[in-house]
């Protein structure tokens, strides 16, 4: 992993990833996804962050409670875990970019 | 941040982060977390991953979507806040116990 760096250079690389991050956050609260269970009566939306910020809930589900609970669960574990999986991919990009760290 | 290190042990360090990491990641699985709005009327479970694990919605608010749907957003996002805090303080307690990295 840190075969052929040059350690003198480390404080130098640390500021540049720090400004990378910190420019991935501004662009992840930007972002916006959405994940739907039981056919789209439920809807969720994410911001790149991981901050929900819609949920849709479906008039007909309404009359039953357990799946409601259910399909939310699922949603809601979907557009997480598509937040996860974009954030995970820019932070390779990030560190890819770095090439000695990567 | 790296002043007084000896990099010729960082590859030793690191396997022991990663071994911290991983048993860390087995800990998280297994706490469990909630959150609830409306007085609670609305409570939502996460695991330490952040996974949603249980969502609780009182009888009442099915006669009232919108609000459902934004009691839902509010417990949901309180209880992504505390899995991330939780999460941050047990890095920090890793970093910490490798005095030289923190």
């Amino acid at each position: 992993m840190f075969e052929n760096m040059d350690f003198s250079k480390m404080g130098e690389l640390l500021n540049q990833v720090q400004e990378k991050a910190k420019n991935i956050e501004l662009e992840l609260a930007n972002r916006e996804f959405s994940a739907k269970s039981g056919a789209g009566l439920v809807k969720v939306s994410a911001n790149g962050k991981g901050e929900i910020i819609d949920v849709n809930i479906d008039d007909s589900l309404l009359n039953d409670k357990e799946s409601l609970q259910i399909l939310l669960i699922s949603a809601i574990n979907d557009v997480l875990s598509m937040v996860a999986q974009n954030r995970s991919s820019m932070a390779n990009d990030v560190l890819g970019s770095f090439g000695g760290i990567k």
